[in-house]
């Protein structure tokens, strides 16, 4: 946190930022941007990035499919409007201006809301934009800087859907377990009570399967599957078996993945469940048979953590600082990431290829930018 | 309702029923079923049935694929196992066992459950199953017998998946709105101050077309279109239009069709507003896209008035009063019917002819038993 910094004659920080001037494959339009920030005054506060992770719904931003947009400015001192990448991180505050108040040299932070462009050394801005972390004592820079997407989606789905009281043998099922939505779910889920029927994707690579569930059961997933398990002809009645005969309930099902595998877990949904949506990797609908719907009350919604923080921003820091909490007391365990680390003489090429890994293939862990020299 | 009775020697109720013993098409299936009823003793009531609608969940109760099964019971005294056929139903009382409070001899029941069967002269029962008519005041026995399931379905729906309190401009869009429930949802909305875009079924002859929009008109529909207006290019900006340039908001979408049709609908509405299944008439599942679910937060709930009933008891019987209310108040019309009249010596293939009339084709006019002289 110490970090040597680099100033201009006139005390200007000199910062650079992985920006787009237009939508389109991050590798055509994403270029390292370099410009220079002034001492923050009035009611600014000048921030260095610490860790900024790269999620794949940064991704469709930048194509332009993505409906939270970037914020397109001249700030940055090039000739047109141009965006940062990225929406979520966490910063140092480096600098505050004489009007500011509750935010000091040294402060963490994240970004209240996304459009912020995190993927960048530094930032000016004002407090508004900002949450300040109360505690950061134990925690990590990667491990506060990836918390507020997340963690905050599994948990506002496991909480805002169910009954925040679950008996003991209450049951969710959730596609994509091994995303990191997934994952906070799985410990998430057992901290509050919950059991879990958890369906990944088959890899070619039958060791590479066998790993995964290996991970998801070391976080306290009590049920892994691949997708053909989960719509094979056996699994009504495996899951009869889970649920001791069906005495014990699921009640509620998480979906990142889209088509005919949502089906397969609203039919073994106890009567009046909910079939949340947060993701569509698949990129099929589902296709919700009348008969679900009406007899058996099962719902189909959709959670957006982006909306439900501009609508709930209070809601949003406490369950941001229960999730932190959390994970200082080894009780939540981040996901695994694959960091790329930024210096200031890192090249543009080696960033920009860290974002574009995130759409090609798997890579095992979450892309993180972790700041070092900048 | 002075119908003379026929009784038999030893003062036995004379009564018929539809009934069947096994599952499949009505007209295969259903037989006039003659037995007789001993004099109310103890807790037990005599009804004698007015009006019974035919409505289309009784075919498919009757065909097997219903999620409500009828009760097979051998008290009509044949054989086998027998259930009645119907649902729906208003019942005079005949007389009381010396046990029964709060019922009296020519008092009006409805029943409080599907599964009665309500296609027959006669029943006796205990007062558990029946909710008693409070004020049967400038009511007819066809206006209160069809009051149960479709209005009540379009009252719920209008009230509990959208504020309690609209705006003055405040649509919901409907397809299939010339149903039943349909025409009950125009109603109560305008009432409760909502517009409304109904989308009926464009009939082979036009003229028929234009006739049900006039009804729906009347009614105090704001907009009718057909289905295929609904789908068509230019419906967004249609809505837009009709919406004072979006301006005025659509919160709720009602859908007794299924299919793509649904999407149309589904993408005109507000953010956060709510789709709501409670048919399948196309019988084609909706296919949700995750965008309109993720980004717009629509979500999809399905409505079945018979589990609600099951749940909420009183708060059934509260809107039961406040249709009938509204029906007196002549601010509630209850829909077309066509009248079967059912008297001592109708004979059985009359009535199974007006059962199968309902699953073949269009009739104009919800079909109804009326009993005459039973």
């Amino acid at each position: 946190m110490t970090a040597k910094r680099h100033l201009s004659a006139y005390g200007y920080e000199q910062t650079k930022a992985l920006a787009f001037t237009q939508y389109g494959e991050p590798k055509d339009v994403l270029k390292l941007h370099s410009h220079s920030i002034p001492p923050a005054s009035k009611d600014l506060v000048t921030l260095r990035f610490l860790a900024s992770p790269i999620n794949p719904a940064d991704i469709n931003q930048i194509q332009g499919v993505y409906p939270s947009r970037p914020t397109f400015s001249t700030t940055l001192g090039a000739p047109e409007p141009t965006a940062v990448g990225g929406n979520e991180g966490v910063a140092e505050v480096l600098s505050v201006g004489g009007n500011v108040k509750n935010f000091s040299r040294g402060d963490w932070v994240v970004m209240r809301l996304p459009g912020f462009g995190t993927w960048r050394t530094h930032a000016q801005t004002t407090v508004e934009n900002l949450v300040r972390i109360t505690d950061k004592t134990d925690l990590s820079p990667v491990q506060v800087g990836t918390a507020s997407i997340n963690p905050c989606t599994a948990y506002r789905m496991l909480l805002d859907f169910v009954s925040p009281n679950p008996d003991k043998n209450d049951w969710f099922i959730q596609n994509g377990a091994n995303s990191g939505v997934g994952r906070a779910a799985i410990q998430l889920g057992k901290l509050w009570g919950y059991k879990s029927i958890n369906i990944i994707r088959a890899r070619a690579d039958e060791a590479e399967t066998e790993r995964t569930k290996n991970e998801l059961l070391a976080l306290g997933a009590d049920i892994v599957i691949t997708d053909a398990e989960a719509q094979s002809r056996e699994f009504r009645s495996q899951v009869a078996e889970w649920t001791n005969g069906g005495r014990e309930k699921v009640r509620l099902a998480l979906n990142c993945v889209g088509g005919p595998l949502v089906n397969s877990m609203a039919k073994i949904l106890a009567d009046s469940s909910r079939v949340v949506t947060y993701g569509a990797m698949s990129r099929k609908p589902v296709s919700v048979p009348a008969s679900l719907q009406i007899f058996k009350d099962i719902g189909f919604d959709g959670f957006w953590v982006s909306r439900w923080a501009e609508a709930h921003p209070e809601q949003k820091a406490k369950t941001l600082e229960h999730v932190l909490q959390l994970t200082r007391e080894k009780k939540f365990v981040d996901v695994p990431v694959s960091e790329t680390r930024w210096d200031y003489e890192t090249k543009g090429e080696t960033l920009i290829e860290a974002v574009q890994g995130t759409l090609d293939g798997f890579r095992h862990g979450k892309g993180v930018f972790v700041f070092g020299n900048t």
